[in-house]
């Protein structure tokens, strides 16, 4: 049997630096626990943009068909700030999610017991916090027709279109109750029923496939409630389900709880392969920094987290997940710290390298 | 000359609570500081459609039309949840939004000294917070057609539209900037550029806007980061400036920041009338909090703050507003709670008219 095949994008800023730490973990479950991949690399973004003219090339579109599993890194930066819309790095990313059809977007918020000092929030408030939001990722606002920019009398509108069918609700619902099975059992799903009708449809949906997990405890919360509950108190939370708008701001919100976006990873889920494994990409949830990038001070737990995630999701390997997670728990527990990770001035941060020559190690 | 006219509209749940100790409040002002209002009430919400089955007459929403300033109280409960869409409590405070063109809604979070420790954030992060919500009230996905629940092939879809025109965004903008001359001079305006194209523009609307504002400095930033900032670090921001979804969610984040939404108030202002005063609607940030309704418990400030705020905006009373403010802020100082300001078990908290009682002995 052929090795599982991995397809690594770096993408842009400080992307290409923390994939470079992945691959050396990508290597050492390889040489010590026998588990191999076929990695290959390629552009997306600014990068792909700068290469070809494009954020991604049809190609890279091709083989991230093609792979057990896609890891991206991160993509934009100021140099494309005036490119046009079509072309702007997100566009790549934006494809690779609508194209692979990656409609389930989990993105945990956890609190690691080494830095909950860190974060803005009451210590009390956000220790061992251990929430997962479940975004839907291919449809909504961010593909609906129409969309654009149109001459409307002597003036200019601005158009765009949140639109979700019963069976995007559906399938994605069903990828959060199937997560609350093996959580614990409270999902609570956000929109705007109140005001906007594809809510009362999300509203109603989600209700109805439901009844098909009689054990999770289900609630419904307005958004903006959500956004509140979560500054709040966010311990209340278990598995939280929202669409593609309201969760790139809630999982955001979530995610500044915790106190380091240098800490969160993402995977991004579609329908069953022909070998079994989902449709898969996983990603960091930071950006790509650009204030930073070269500069060998990046963060790069979240897209090594992303890769353990890859290891549960795509791959079938909780244990070594476990194992990649507890390593990173215990090099933090140990103080080491990137520049993103320190609240007190008397400690020197260490760098991206040393940060994986750390987790190497605890490995 | 006559008195300016004032339209009370108390609505559901806590809101003739709370509205009854701002009656106290005008009167106050009438026998001490000899400034009269003629006051007239009527229904909004819930209570609307008990009486008239639908959540906002027309002869109400005239009288809205007609008066100085509507000074609502708060919309809404379990007992409505079963009513189609368009006979919801909130209907008619949506109706009375648009239909009176409300499009520029102040939200102020801030944080009061003598509550900076009730906050889910470290006291140093919210301390002395002062931000000021400029969120567009009449437009956007709250509003666009086409809208609705429709069928598809074999199944259905939920459809809400986005939509801006230029003059819609150059209004609420200017409204922005004109604050931010009165207050810190800094402007942030929030959209998703990266993936709407009427977050374009929306950017390109505000930008050009910012030329007549040479002395503001401007910055954009996207929503999702714009709500990691706000629980990051808050205290950056001055003014931020953003549309009726975003600012739905974004305010409620930035609200809940300073520990109690029972202290908020906020302010719905459209074009000059005849008499030269803008259109306007106040009121609490708060629900109708249907769980303590009736109890006596309801925290009445942001509904008196939302006051202080008429008189501010729409009657050009800003010293009486002072007044009103500071009796507020001496009445906390002084340690007087209602039940939501209280973290410690050990004391007794007053109910919502001693909270009256207090604002009206410091007064
Ligand atoms: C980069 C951007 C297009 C993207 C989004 O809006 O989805 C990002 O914010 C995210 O949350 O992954
Ligand atoms: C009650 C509801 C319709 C309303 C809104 O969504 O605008 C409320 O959340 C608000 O923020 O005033």
């Amino acid at each position: 049997m052929s090795n599982p095949s991995l397809l690594i994008l770096p993408g842009d800023g400080i992307g290409p630096e923390v994939m470079a730490e992945v691959r050396r973990i990508i290597d050492w479950f390889s040489d010590k626990r026998d588990l191999h991949f076929d990695v290959s690399e390629d552009l997306v973004g600014g990068a792909a943009y700068d290469a070809h003219g494009k954020p991604l090339s049809d190609e890279t579109m091709a083989k991230a068909q093609e792979v057990d599993a896609v890891l991206l890194g991160a993509v934009g930066g100021p140099k494309y700030d005036d490119l046009d819309f079509s072309l702007k790095p997100e566009r790549g990313l934006l494809r690779l999610r609508k194209e692979m059809d990656l409609y389930s977007n989990l993105r945990p918020a956890q609190c690691f017991d080494a830095l909950a000092d860190f974060s803005s929030l009451k210590k009390d408030i956000v220790a061992g916090l251990d929430i997962m939001i479940v975004r839907e990722l291919t449809s909504g606002v961010y593909f609906g027709e129409p969309r654009g920019i149109f001459e409307e009398g002597n003036e200019r509108v601005g158009i765009n279109t949140q639109r979700y069918t019963e069976s995007e609700i559906e399938r994605v619902a069903r990828s959060a109750f199937e997560l609350a099975m093996r959580r614990n059992k409270k999902l609570c799903s956000m929109e705007k029923a109140n005001v906007m009708e594809s809510g009362i449809l999300w509203r109603e949906v989600v209700t109805r496939v439901s009844q098909d997990y009689p054990e999770v405890e289900l609630s419904h919360m307005y958004a903006d409630n959500g956004a509140m509950q979560l500054v709040r108190a966010p311990k209340q939370f278990d598995v939280i389900l929202t669409d593609n708008l309201f969760g790139d701001i809630l999982s955001d919100c979530a995610a500044m709880l915790t106190g380091s976006l240098g800490m969160l990873p993402s995977a991004s889920l579609g329908a069953p392969m022909a070998n079994g494994r989902p449709k898969a990409m996983y990603e960091p949830v930071h950006g790509s920094a650009p204030d930073i990038a070269g500069e060998g001070k990046a963060n790069p737990i979240a897209c090594i987290l992303s890769f353990a995630m890859a290891l549960r999701y795509s791959f079938d390997q909780g244990d070594e997940a476990d194992r990649l997670e507890a390593a990173i728990e215990k090099v933090l527990a140990d103080g080491v710290r990137t520049g993103d990770l320190l609240a007190d001035e008397g400690v020197t941060p260490v760098s991206t390298t040393q940060m994986g020559d750390a987790i190497l190690a605890a490995l």
